[in-house]
């Protein structure tokens, strides 16, 4: 390709709108251009990127026996009623009418579709297992689109969904694209962790988010450095501590804290560790008859210890908690504890409330926690006897660095991570309210057992930058590059030399199947060079009259700190052997 | 491909909707699946003829120079109200709202967005000229719509949109993607036909059609056989009748035709042939005033010979019709004719009206039309004798075959045709309301000229099955088949050598790069042989156990009427020279 044939069109400033560095640099390197909130134009050399992202998983995915459709991007919302989430998904679902005043939604995914197809396609156990994909526009109507192709209204994304006879086929479709993912994900050349995810109320270990390691990434990845162990944070178990209790050492004794409403304020207030305190959270559920209509109501007191953080996830498996609950109102805690948030604690309530305690918290002897009465903490609090011991002990709060690894080998660390890839069982989530059935063996109906598996194909190349880049630019990996090579000739415009040269070496890596730009703009070398740089073309060669006269030419990846010189002849051989992808 | 992985569902019955081949036979082959009205989801067999129709307008359009980016699909109402085609165009403009009462659309073409870019980001002459596309999903609302892919909501389109300094340069541009769709349309191994097409308002004969020719076709194709003249029906020329008019030879006489208000009637009753009848059409044009009121009208009648049937595109270039013109009301007709349509004539008109004369019509002698009295013709009528000379002579007709061709080198023919591609000249019509300009040479400010360039991916297919299929299903031509090749075996379950033979000639051909399936679902051979006769891959091997025993395997095309034998060694080398793409 030659660079004028092209559409380049860098920018030096970014956009006002770009937080984060993948957003500024694919918008200053021409790659994807703002139409709306969350709408972006994909221009050529941010297409590139997109296509060979595509081209890997659409590879991987054939090769994993997944077989590839289109499925339409305006759909009709009759299907969506079937499953009920045409009225229970919110403004994120996007809703259409058509002439006709028929109401369409436009694609966040697939799975209603395709239970669709296969209700009607997979007949008989005969023709399962099957797992068909597509790769096409969805839209999502965020409340506050943004970060660019990160957080975007309309994108692309891979989704997959496979149909099994029974859970153990689900299972192995599960773990070919657990497989399939892993290759997919090497490719691309990026750190990732595949780390385990919660898979809310479908149960089962088969949920996995494919985080793209990143310091700017929203979610927190807890994995295990002596071990494989690797789990989102909603997910990632914190064990119950080793050993009993420790005995009371102190009396309970009651702390005026004026004003220190917090863990933080308290310990240091009283100068002790932080660890020494406990927090509290009033959580409630309610009891509703056949009309819904609420008919009683229990409070919760959730204790967690004042440096922990509480897991809403984990919360919500704790039996009498799982199935749906709400924070306390203000005149409910009043009601209960007698004072307003700050100051509540297990003892001494005014009504009795469900105690649920951390694994840690139970464990804990000589803690601090809330009188239940304005400006007053307890101190010296034991359990047994200063307060009955917790009606459950659970694990309810986020783990933190240092925790030990739930595989028991070795100690957790935590870095930030970027999902572009979620694989999941389903069940029959889908299959049953929407009567999707094949006929089994034995003559018999049964439904689907499911899965989906998803990749964010334009998510891809923006996590990807946030993983690599420097104040320059972007610096891709090979396999997603926009191109791989970009010669840079000095001059060509006045030396037949270097013209002839870079013409030559372009098109012999070009007939030598590598993706290569020739820049013939004529731009000065200064802007050239950072034009390519922001861009993050991997590999560089420049071709000048010295170096020809020389017989050296100047090779240099984005990573280099310097160029290293090349014997005019062997170029073509040397950028071949630099070539990963 | 082994079949068993991939997913073949063919029905015996085509749905009641479908009337249509391509639609009929796209979806017993499973090809296409039904969502909604105009809805379909690309079942895996045909989206691999969709990719391959991608594939090969990809490559020629990135060998015209063109550079491929990708536009929204959901696109913000601003700049379609810029151009004003938010109001103007109807409802088959799909109108969303978001989550924040913001004006959306589904993108039916991308003038709009793509001359936006083109204003941001071709600043300079210097970037011209400059050729971007796209192949994309498309919604368009249409009222009815049906034959399958070939008017259906949501499709694939390639749109390309050029950009020049000048008119030289947009012709240049033009004749650059003549070229490369001719290009294409040879590649894809179909009957096709470019003709020129009406540029409307825009003028220029920059205006092409790519007609796929097909009994069932929508439009009407006029050609030259002996030259390559083409033209569609709203374009192609009726040439002067050579030589004057012939002299009067029969007295003008009023003729009782009662309740005969057809030509073809009178013709009947008076026993003449049609030819000598003449057809009144009567139209009206409006002038206004500021403020949109009709101030006056003019009533037209405009005559065609009673064989021919009058060309509305062709009516509204006449002078004084070329600002927009309406079918008159029956008040109006009373009122000037004296009576109501089916007895109209130019003579003893009651009030004036401007007579438009088609050229055959013109140089008519003794020729029949309405008395302006219901059940009365007029016979042995004669321009100068018994009526002015008309106020204009003009070209207002459809060409018949046998008409002579404009380009003199012959007689018209006609042919039917399926509209897949159409290249335009744009000129000015969106960068001068979008305000899209460029700095040229001078440093002046000038606005684009610009060519838009469309092929519909999706209805393509369709046409190529409307051109080739027989009773039994479809004929691929080679390049867009699903598969070029289909290896049967016959009893494979229950012979070790067919079982051999069949994956040693499918892995040789996968090896060789050709595009095989073998069935080796363990159909009856009945059944399996009609499946890829209804799905219509072109190359078909069948390998039997006696077959292997004699030495000799059957190949048979789709279009063959008998399989021939071939030497079981020579297969490979037999199939492989049958291919031609």
């Amino acid at each position: 390709m030659r660079a004028s044939q092209f559409l380049i069109s860098t920018l030096k400033e970014a956009p006002a709108d770009a937080e984060v560095a993948s957003h500024r640099l694919m918008t200053r390197a021409g790659m994807i251009k703002k139409l709306g909130a969350g709408i972006y134009t994909f221009m050529p050399m941010g297409l590139r990127v997109i296509r060979k992202v595509e081209a890997i998983v659409r590879e991987e995915m054939n090769r994993a026996g997944a077989v590839e459709l289109t499925m339409p991007v305006v759909q009709p919302a009759e299907l969506w009623q079937e499953t009920g989430r045409f009225d229970k998904m919110g403004p994120e679902l996007l809703r259409i009418k058509d002439r006709h005043e028929r109401d369409f939604v436009v694609q966040p995914t697939s799975e209603e579709v395709v239970t669709d197809i296969g209700r009607q396609e997979l007949r008989s156990y005969k023709q399962l297992p099957k797992n068909l994909y597509q790769i096409q526009t969805k839209f999502r109507d965020e409340r506050r689109p943004r970060f660019g192709l990160m957080r975007g209204r309309e994108f692309i994304m891979k989704d997959a969904y496979s149909f099994d006879r029974d859970h153990a086929g689900a299972q192995r479709s599960y773990q070919a694209m657990a497989k399939a993912y892993r290759a997919i994900f090497d490719r691309f050349g990026l750190r990732y962790r595949a780390v385990a995810a919660d898979s809310g109320a479908i149960g089962g270990d088969l949920s996995e988010e494919f985080q793209v390691i990143a310091a700017t990434g929203e979610d927190a990845i807890v994995y295990c450095p002596e071990s494989d162990y690797a789990a989102n944070m909603e997910k990632a178990e914190a064990l119950a501590p080793k050993g009993p209790r420790e005995a009371a050492s102190k009396p309970m004794t009651k702390t005026p804290t004026p004003g220190k409403s917090t863990c933080e304020d308290v310990a240091a207030l009283l100068n002790v560790p932080l660890q020494t305190t406990v927090k509290s959270l009033v959580l409630a559920t309610d009891e509703t008859n056949d009309k819904g209509e609420v008919v009683k109501s229990q409070v919760w007191l959730l204790l967690v210890r004042g440096d922990h953080d509480m897991n809403e996830i984990k919360v919500g498996k704790v039996p009498g908690l799982d199935n749906g609950f709400r924070f306390a109102t203000v005149p409910e805690i009043v009601e209960h504890f007698g004072t307003k948030p700050g100051y509540l604690g297990p003892i001494n309530t005014k009504k009795p409330v469900k105690v649920v305690a951390d694994r840690e918290v139970a464990v804990m002897a000589d803690w601090i926690c809330g009188a239940n009465e304005e400006d007053f903490h307890i101190t010296g609090v034991n359990w047994g006897r200063d307060l009955p011991e917790p009606d459950a002990v659970a694990d309810i709060r986020n783990v933190v660095e240092g925790d030990a690894s739930p595989d028991g080998k070795g100690k957790l660390a935590i870095e930030r991570g970027i999902e572009v890839g979620h694989i999941f069982y389903l069940g029959t989530k889908y299959s049953v309210p929407m009567n999707a059935t094949f006929l089994d063996e034995d003559g018999k109906p049964k439904p689907f057992e499911m899965g989906c598996y998803g990749i964010g194909i334009t998510r891809l190349p923006a996590a990807a930058i946030e993983q690599n880049h420097d104040e320059r630019g972007i610096i891709w990996p090979d396999a997603i590059a926009p191109f791989s090579v970009v010669v840079c000739p000095i001059g060509m415009d006045r030396s037949a030399d270097v013209k002839a040269a870079a013409e030559k070496l372009h098109d012999d890596l070009l007939a030598a199947g590598v993706d290569v730009i020739l820049d013939d703009r004529g731009e000065r070398p200064g802007a050239m060079f950072a034009d390519w740089e922001l861009i993050g073309v991997p590999h560089r060669v420049v071709i000048s009259d010295r170096g020809l006269k020389e017989g050296q030419l100047e090779y240099q990846h984005r990573r280099d700190a310097a160029a290293t010189k090349v014997p005019a002849g062997e170029v073509f051989t040397f950028v071949k052997g630099k070539l990963t992808a």
